[in-house]
């Protein structure tokens, strides 16, 4: 089954907040965002700009890049 | 110097169709997307959403994410 873009999104910043053991509200506060666009975009319910992305990646430390790739594979 | 990330997708995606030796126009035409937008990527001069992004891999079979990579890394 192939995972709509907006969903492998959703997945990678929902493990990557989880493996930081981060609430979605002090997420959205590290990232500028709010809390309930935060909510929607792990449901992949938005189609971010890349603007956008490089701020989801920011509180991470991860690459851009890689918020869109297959959460299957390990993010580096 | 950081290259900001609209930088970076142009960079990457002018290499990739260089690489197959594509106009503009027919990548473009490939991309279901229109010639002066593709230009506009190309020049950093554009905040494209991850829809977006997904169509302007598409053609080169890569990636959404590697769009975004560093265009110093290998690009998978």
């Amino acid at each position: 089954m192939r995972v709509d873009l907006r969903e492998r999104l959703g997945r990678n910043v929902r493990a990557l907040r989880e493996a930081q053991g981060w609430s979605q509200e002090e997420y959205a506060d590290r990232s500028g965002l709010h809390r309930t666009y935060v909510s929607a975009i792990e449901r992949g319910r938005r189609n971010p700009t890349i603007d956008v992305v490089e701020r989801l990646a920011a509180p991470f430390g991860v690459e851009p890049g890689s918020l869109l790739g297959d959460p299957g594979k390990q993010l580096d």
